[in-house]
């Protein structure tokens, strides 16, 4: 990406490059038939394997985890598996596309929670879109599952689904909606590295935010965790500023609950207007908001305070085109694309979040869980050296995935919601034998052949 | 097996080694820690792999199934991929010890879903005994998966559960209830295989049958099916002799409503009494009753007709045991045990079943797909020529699982339920490959130390 405006003809190249993985999608979706399988994990020395591993043998396996629950743990790969769950209302830039139709995005997951965090994983888009029909769902799937991904479920449906089952007293195992805390802790990991790299003190920061949906809400509760003040924060809907007294808000205080809070809480300043008040003089921009060229308005970003960062995470087309943020005067930008530096790319997020959660049995997944992945994101660029096009690591460099899932776990294991102790030196090494074994597998099945090359 | 009694020394060597699975059970689950896991199925040949299978390509995948959901059975792999789906309220022999305590049996049939069937299928374990939860948790899984197996739910809830999926006009995959089907499909094939084997013609065949549950309950439906008069059929419940008239029956008749509608049809000549009234004379014994020795009579036995077809299918105790059976006067003996002729093994049924059922894309198994399995099944004995001690093949006879595989397919192509229209060969070649893929993939993993050797 150049410092300086392009050419039409460098924009045109950028956005033809962009085009090329949907022709592959369509092409290489029916050529494969599908993302994931399901392969043995035990020995299978022989026919009288399945006397062990099925009737009779398998009983008595059976009435150890009915003499101690806590043994389904071992027994069974429950310590391993989570659920991918969505009713596919709210599927990537796709709105309401459907259960049947979001299903490519969750097979997509669960092979980047198998690749990068060695955690098998269900894909189940299910047929209905009752926030109570989906809270029961995954209250019914518990004994089969470590854990619960929900994902591209539509707000505030979400909020309440989310709420209501780590509220549970019955639901001992972490739920976690990808879109919002994940989103959340890959964001709050390019703040902290960009902060760090242009010499800003997170406590100091004043941060504008476009969209008060699922992600930049977590987003700022994150942020706030992390020692951003939510009173330094300014945020921004499709009406403009959020405050304490705006009408719409108040009426949908039990509907939007976090909207509401968060109006009574950012904003000390008491600002109004449209998102071009917000990022005056703001140290940072992040909007997750409408897929869109100039969303956000060069104009906008000019006006930042120096040294100014700006995330601009609506896919496929951000809310201001890098080239544009930059010839505006940003310092530090990132979008959610993988063609262009700065990636704020939530595979960074879930795959070691899940590792190291699974690997100390926790119970939950806290906010200060999500902060501890993005100061682990984050110190990840930073040791490597930042620059204002690396603020955070890209995926490939999976060494982030352990060492992320070791943070995680101890902080799990610090604030108690861990089931399994241990040191963070054996919890890195056990999540990073899971992930290169999920990479050595594949690449495995792609030398021997049982993965063809793509056509 | 001895043809004659066995002395107590070789009594005790056969019992002891009936344990040995129940050992080797408990030292090898902790070991594995779980018995399937998920691999990817598509080439990740580098890290741009994600932005074809995950966003932004991924999304040009989701609209085409947004605009033609049938494609969904190929932008995804639903197409090979069922739910194995139990509440674990009547777990093998060990009755209901709840969803968790069931989870290894269910992950084993996965196992052997993909071993023997190559089919890729989810352990699913729920927290409910609640019937219509039950259906409205496979309802909701429909998008994802094109069959389910439903497993281990006690009766007679699970026939409520079976017809109300059976019968939705929203439901548009297979639902099967292997306790039920598979094991009818299965004793079907033994009843066949010996009937060939002794020269009996179905139609003229008497059949005796211990047990009024889920599995006899199909079994008498599917022999109907296949050429066995219901009114040849003799049942008996813990009651006794199943007959028209029976008050509880009557009573009973909305709760158990198979009960009564087999105290209608069979039983012609209107016996009553206890279940050596039934085997008097019959052709065939079936029993699917209770876990213990001598809980059917080797008087019983005796008494049957010339060159008589004993099937005593309790786990892991047959309710008569093979010697007896023998020494009384069978001539063919089977069990539900490897370690004995003659197994009546539901692994012969439910992997080619399925294989079959998805390669044609069906939306239903039918019974008479039940028949073309079971006479699938005595073929392959057929062929390679009975005995007393050879109806039916072993699960090893791995030819068995493709021909069954095709003619499964092959019946609901000619049914009409099948929205996959194939050549009987072009289906069998589609099904070996499936499944030796499955095999190798095992045999590799194991080769490349993905899979340690047993301890």
């Amino acid at each position: 990406m150049s410092e300086k405006e392009l050419s039409q003809e460098e924009i045109d190249i950028l956005l033809a490059k962009a085009k090329k993985p949907s022709a592959d999608a369509v092409k290489l979706h029916p050529y494969y038939m599908g993302k994931m399988q399901t392969v043995p994990k035990c020995s299978v020395w022989g026919f009288d394997a399945f006397a062990v591993w099925y009737t009779p043998g398998v009983a008595e396996a059976c009435r150890q985890i009915a003499d101690d629950p806590q043994k389904s743990f071992t027994m069974t790969n429950r310590a391993n598996t989570i659920a991918v769950v969505s009713d596919g209302t709210r599927v990537l830039g796709l709105g309401d596309i459907g259960p049947a139709a979001g299903q490519p995005v969750m097979e997509g997951k669960a092979l980047l929670f198998k690749y990068l965090g060695g955690v098998d994983a269900f894909a189940l888009s299910i047929d209905t879109k009752d926030p109570d029909e989906i809270i029961n769902f995954v209250k019914l799937l518990q004994p089969s599952v470590g854990g619960i991904n929900l994902e591209d479920i539509s707000k505030p449906k979400c909020y309440k689904i989310l709420e209501t089952l780590r509220k549970d007293p019955d639901i001992h195992i972490p739920v976690w909606h990808d879109d919002a805390q994940g989103t959340a802790s890959v964001v709050a990991g390019g703040v902290i590295g960009a902060a760090h790299h242009v010499g800003k003190a997170l406590d100091q920061l004043k941060v504008a935010m476009l969209g008060v949906g699922a992600a930049n809400t977590r987003t700022a509760y994150v942020l706030e965790s992390a020692g951003v003040p939510l009173k330094n924060i300014v945020m921004c809907d499709s009406k403009g500023i959020i405050t304490k007294d705006r009408p719409d808000i108040i009426e949908q205080k039990d509907y939007d609950t976090f909207k509401y809070d968060l109006a009574q809480k950012t904003n000390a300043e008491g600002l109004s207007g449209d998102f071009g008040v917000a990022t005056d003089g703001a140290d940072v921009m992040i909007s997750a908001s409408k897929s869109a060229p100039d969303v956000v308005k060069k104009d906008w970003i000019s006006k930042m305070a120096s040294d100014s960062i700006v995330f601009a995470c609506a896919n496929p087309i951000p809310e201001i085109w890098p080239w544009d943020a930059k010839a505006a005067g940003a310092r530090v930008v990132g979008t959610g694309r993988s063609d262009f530096d700065n990636q704020i790319n939530n595979s960074l997020g879930f795959p070691g979040i899940f590792r190291g959660t699974l690997d100390v049995n926790a119970t939950t997944i806290t906010d200060e869980m999500c902060v501890a992945a993005a100061q682990a994101i984050a110190d990840i660029a930073i040791k490597k050296g930042t620059t204002d096009k690396y603020v955070l690591p890209t995926m490939d460099e999976w060494e982030l995935f352990p060492y992320e899932a070791a943070k995680v776990g101890m902080k799990a294991i610090e604030q108690g919601v861990a089931r399994t102790i241990m040191e963070e030196d054996e919890l890195f090494k056990m999540a990073e034998e899971k992930i290169k074994y999920a990479r050595d597998l594949t690449k495995s099945l792609m030398d021997n052949n049982f993965i063809a090359p793509p056509i």
